[in-house]
């Protein structure tokens, strides 16, 4: 990942966010100035907010480059420099500013703003993978989606000519298949403009049915990528799980296909400080592992804390019984968390870590319970 | 849960449907409020029902402090009652009655009475988890979520601007960015009011792209959600489901682990008194687990009941035959139902069940078939 | 299932396309009745086809009534009839003839007449087991559906006061609360009419939100109810698939409960007389068992048949090669697939059976290839 | 497949550029030729371009009629051009050009060539399985299809009554339920053209309950397609990955169910020449068998080409560590992916291909790290 301006952690967090806010106040602020007489008296109160943002645009842009050239990867800095900015995300940071830089000084028409001002909303991509997820998944499904394409023109292009044929003489509307075509798309996309509607009572008829394979046939596109979208954000999480489960100490003498086994059971949850991850008397339906930070068990007995590479909430699960204990997160954490569903399957494949499980719980239970040997609900 | 009153279980559920239709009305009387000379000479009337509503919401604000106070789970009264009072829960069911009752001796504006009216609806949460649902899922997909809202906000910002340029000139709709935004969101939400429509062929062509376009990544979000909420959903049903199967005795042998493998074998359901659960004749294609109440089995030899932790319904499974007879609610009852399909990885999994099964289900044929040893289809 | 008429299966079939097709001409003439003038000189004729499928629908109803008399399962006739007549299915053929019939004797009004013309089309629900799918899916997921119903009627109730509160003063389409509700329902469900539209700036910012929450939360009962569909359709296909298993002589060795983990592997298929099922040099997918029918192998050897019981296409996959024989249905027949995904898990479950179709592998061969040892591709 | 034109493999994928090329040109020309006055002064051109495009259609249906003629899959060359000329691309081929040069001799009407040019464009669907692969999904899904529409025609029908009834006094819209059934399709269908709406408040209620159950009850064939048509798909895939694998040497002692196992773990990827496929110091989420072409491993003790049947990636699968060196595709080259998640059931399955991997591993860490025993990160 780009690191975020030549910040530690805490700072790089407020950089980031002022970045974000100005990328989109100054998107906002190109898209208003379409609008004619939009700013009134507060003309000069917006170019005060455009350049604002400009200049915080700009810096960054600078700082890139600067620690592209001091960065270590490599020991050219030019060259480095230039990789930079011959990237996408060095391309869109260029697009950003200089145009815009440039056309203030020389007189850019005003529609050269207005697509500047739209391009640097591009620069929010930098952090988020939907577009990067998204072309994945485009390339992975990339016949399947030809294929509902194929059909979808295929559509059209006879829908609008079977309408043409049938309302050309009483509707101009349908005066030729282009015109017919435009029909096709607003009814088969479902959207419905209603400018453009059959007259006569066959044109009816049919378009009723040309609505209804619409709604048939377009949806093809839209599942494919629905569902290899989710496909490929759950391959991402898988994988950002295994690498989490491998630093939990529990799981150090599991081997690498053991890891994989045991990521695909568990998920992973970052709680924020002063959280409460369950509540004594609750249904019990998962344990946790702790990844890092702290959180607090506040039992019947007492307080105390547990670290990284605990585990906890697995009496509940082990003896089908409420939460014995309310848990809070004592600073921000990072849990996996293995539900009631995956426990069966997690414990008859590792028994032994069952059996660790189980001395951990008694001994846990054998503190809590001497005065209460039977709580069941 | 929060108790329904203080009332025994029938009246709670008689108290609980005079609540919701309290709250249904009050808030249909407020929104009605609004439409000019609606009541005419029911005026009268209309006020007459509000009051009545917000009586009955009044007095259930009340018993819940009232039983707040009155709870045994905590030592001390009015922490007790403060607790509920500033839950999510206390606070819809104050704005429900008490700015009303306030407003109507100080003179609360038309306004206000319309807020809070609207307010009061939301008190139906407590009886629908789907709120908390929805929030859990919202949590737990929290990153595709926003992933897909980039993509869909990116898409407006970039769809818009294009039609701006294609339009701007002959469609007073496309005036400035912001205006062709309203198209693109109508558009690509494949709403499709009508009220803004490209007019240039080229701007129709563009159009129908980014309809085709909207109708794909705008089931991005829908989607995600959607398989959330039936996972989440699933999830829920199937941690009852685990507390049910320990219920039942013919279980009870089984560790943890093997009750939640069962768990996800069985479904539950929930059959009203009289209700025919099984017909003679019919393809059998499931056993059941009676959880509690009773049904009577009508056979050619009799009747008889089968009362909590008894199963019936499994000689059609194993002798792959129509049912030998008919089996009908005599009360109120909860079953797990045990499909055809998950049979098998059930008998495979537990044979000492499966034989079990088997001795009560030769015991059952051999009182029935005397007289008619072979009665296949 | 109700039998089709006094009538040996042949004929069934065609009383029952004359049921069919009585029942939708009845139904089409009494919806276009309501349109003035619509007959013009075909009015007799319209009368005429009325009076033919009534005739139609009346006989129907009367050798229901007559079969119901005479069926053999309950001794008491009257009983029986009865049973019939007050059953739904009973009770949409009732309305279907008699109402007409009295109305033309008294003279029903008009109304009447279309009332009970779309009810008759009720009676299709005997040939079609949707609206029982149906039932029985929303039956299984009536707490999701009323969560997801739960949400939709908040956000309608909620989205509608908001915009009625932006809207009013300038769009008299926001009046009140209960004409912004109509609003809210529109865009929700995506509909977009046009005949209500924001008109303020803040409106249509709104108003583009909550067409985008209107997408995600919409989607939740189409999703659970597509889903609930989909799976209890395959559940009905799976049963009726085990039920067919069992008749395969191959498999009659099986375990009841191998039989339900053999039938979960394959499926089912209709052919018609003459239809292809393999053709020489394709890749080979699947192999098939014959249920009932004849098929002939179009062997370079020969031609021969196969019968109830035998198999076919299995060299392709257990050699990997291209199929060597064309395959085609000599009658209708009934087919069970098990497709090259599932062979795998079939024959390390069952080597016996893939022992037996080995054995009979070899020997078809031995028979065909003597001159043609090695024909991969 | 039939072959591309008499050309080898470079020259075919240029023919069939032109010939799609010819295609879609020659439908877009048919359909603008309806515009009046559309081509003005460029009426020659567009006459010229039509002519090119049918000319190369020509040659196309020539030659495929030769290639039949001459094929040597049957020895009777007349049997096998007709055989041709039937089959459905035959009469696509023959309808695309024939009827427009008799028209062109004798007058054809401009109506035939409007729609013998939109028939052109069926000649594409040579080029995409999608229609065969639509039919398929119909014919798998035919009755859950069947009911779906069954529920959907019931819906169209009720809900048309129910709105003439409540509508027809006051709107001349619903004059009559005919009109009425054009209103309940555009708003089941989600369409919402507006050309009809309920004017009455009754209408609208009841017009907003019909949107909510147009949008849950649509979504079932809808939902039916798209599900079928994706795991038709995936069936196509897994195909043409279980007889890629059987190519690679590394699998060649599998047994034919072992590689339909193995196949149903792997997918297919294409890479084209210089595509990076994985980056020195990256996570390692999947490993690669290279089924053709040479990729060339960019390591830090020089480079080296890997070939057909090798396999590399598989030191960050085993020993959880970032990639130790880059890859890149030397030519085209046709990978299998074998992701993390399904690395463990792979070696699990297969200990002693695991110990093939191992061995091959452990000879190249001691090549490249000796100098540099623990880089984890």
């Amino acid at each position: 990942m780009v690191a975020e301006g030549p910040f530690p952690p805490r700072r790089a967090t407020i950089y980031r966010a002022l970045l974000m806010a100005s990328i989109m106040l100054s998107t906002m602020v190109a898209a208003l100035d379409t609008v004619p007489d939009m700013w009134g008296e507060y003309y000069g109160a917006s170019r005060l907010l455009l350049s604002l943002t400009l200049a915080v645009l700009t810096f960054d842009y600078l700082v890139r480059l600067w620690q592209a050239w001091d960065s270590g990867t490599e020991d050219k800095p030019v060259r480095s420099m230039l990789a930079y900015a011959t990237s996408p995300y060095g391309i869109f940071d260029f697009l950003a500013v200089v145009p815009f830089l440039v056309g203030e000084a020389l007189g850019l028409p005003r529609d050269g703003e207005t697509i500047f001002g739209i391009i640097r909303f591009l620069k929010l991509a930098r952090y988020s993978p939907a577009l990067e997820t998204l072309g994945a998944v485009m390339m992975a499904e990339f016949r399947p989606l030809m294929s509902a394409l194929f059909i979808m023109v295929l559509l059209i292009v006879s829908t609008s000519a079977l309408l043409y044929f049938v309302e050309r003489d009483v509707n101009p509307s349908f005066a030729s298949v282009p015109h017919a075509m435009w029909w096709s798309v607003v009814t088969l996309a479902t959207l419905g403009y209603g400018d453009v509607v059959p007259a006569t009572a066959l044109g009816k008829v049919f378009g009723g049915v040309v609505a209804i394979l619409g709604l048939c046939m377009f949806a093809l596109p839209a599942s494919i990528l629905a569902s290899g979208f989710t496909e490929e954000m759950r391959r991402q999480s898988f994988v950002s799980t295994w690498h989490l489960v491998a630093k939990v100490p529990f799981f150090a003498k599991l081997q690498a296909n053991q890891i994989a086994e045991v990521a695909s059971l568990l998920k992973v949850y970052r709680a924020v400080k002063g959280e409460v991850l369950m509540r004594e008397g609750d249904l019990g339906e998962c344990m946790y592992f702790l990844v890092n930070g702290q959180v607090e068990v506040l039992g019947r007995t007492g307080t105390f804390l547990l670290k990284q590479g605990d585990f906890f909430g697995e009496i509940a699960l082990l003896e089908q019984r409420p939460r014995t204990a309310t848990v809070r997160a004592a600073t921000r954490c990072q849990l996996l968390i293995l539900d009631a569903r995956e426990f069966h399957k997690f414990v008859s494949a590792y028994p032994n870590l069952l059996d660790a499980i189980w001395e951990i719980a008694r001994s846990r239970m054998a503190v809590k319970d001497p005065a209460n040997p039977s709580d069941e609900t």
